[in-house]
């Protein structure tokens, strides 16, 4: 079983919104697929231009009145447009606007030590436009985990986060009162784990892990048992 | 005479940058001719579109070997191909690539209480995937300000600043040492002056001016002395 962001995403949407209302989303046709799997009607995904040369013209454009959530995934069309777009539905709607992230992750890494800019810059830039936080589903939230929950009889006491960054798999598992293990073989590295270890500040010890392992191969034999 | 974030911003990479090299810019014609105006090399102006289907197309597209600088102001053409050439730009150079945003506001206001995304969600957006700061020009920063005295025999303690928002205009006088005057025909009101003044918070007191008019026609009749 996997449980995704996008999938998470939908199943937030279908919960949290009024039967017939509809998502304005940036984000891909994966994401756009996860919203039709679950009954959300959305709009979005897609290049898309500015309704005309000048500004009064990008607030005048037609807005869907059945639009009650902006979602940001990744979206490699995100354009100002579509920020405008966004803000106009942010400001009809008020706080009964939603607004939501998949996640925040400011790259993402590629082969060869390059990087592309990841979700969490779109989400930032929706929300200094919104003036408002969004609500992010995916990790270092606990949504994705309650998910999980709510479909598998899951004791947390018995259950082991495992991951390779601090800041949201260890940082996710440590508040949701899970066991955490770090595999050194990803993003984060034990210097940091000592330093948040040594440190007095009680955000960073939320950040250490209760063990690590060189790398998830290390498990199998006790997964053998 | 008039200084604006645009003239202020070529200035500053003027100044910043060595002979020969370029920005990359994301911003609007006007800006580019500032940059024109002063002789920095600049590229970036216009659409953009992604080099490729894939993210690897992304990440191998060419870049400028001149280009020592990213600024960031007011784009409509603002998307995620331009936000992924700013961060491999910014990856390349690492801290001798300079960062730089012509201001932060988080929205442009319209007639009829609309309003539009403003420069500050494009800045967040490539300061969150380059994980750095930009330097900024526009107010409450002081660099505008210093222009000013560069250019011109400017006594602070003669100087009066006059503006309409508290969080940059009289803020940027308090930091420079100027006399403030807010008029309140434009974004700030005296209840939120009163709140600032009322709070024990030495960051909201810097936000108090000295002075207020109801409006800037207040003052004539002083400047007529």
């Amino acid at each position: 079983h996997i449980f995704g962001s996008a999938y998470c995403a939908a199943r937030y949407l279908r919960q949290a919104l009024p039967p017939g209302a509809a998502a304005y989303v940036l984000g891909s046709p994966a994401l756009a697929a996860e919203l039709e799997a679950v009954g959300v009607p959305h709009l979005g995904p897609g290049p898309a231009a500015l309704p005309g040369p000048t500004p009064a013209d990008w607030a005048q454009a037609p807005l869907d009145p059945a639009v009650r959530a902006v979602l940001v995934g990744f979206d490699e069309h995100f354009s100002y447009a579509k920020l405008c777009q966004a803000l106009r539905y942010l400001m009809r709607g008020g706080p009964d606007c939603l607004l939501v992230g998949t996640n925040r992750d400011n790259r993402l890494p590629l082969e060869g030590g390059t990087a592309i800019p990841g979700t969490g810059c779109l989400v930032k830039a929706v929300e200094t436009a919104a003036q408002r936080e969004a609500f992010i589903i995916g990790k270092p939230n606990r949504y994705m985990f309650d998910c999980v929950v709510s479909e598998f009889n899951i004791d947390p006491a018995r259950t082991i986060m495992v991951g390779d960054r601090l800041d949201t798999d260890i940082l996710m598992g440590n508040s949701c009162g899970l066991t955490t293990l770090l595999t050194l073989t990803g993003v984060s590295t034990l210097d940091e784990v000592k330093g948040h270890q040594e440190s007095n500040c009680p955000t960073r010890q939320s950040l250490v892990p209760d063990y690590y392992v060189d790398s998830i191969a290390d498990l199998l034999p006790a997964l053998g048992d």
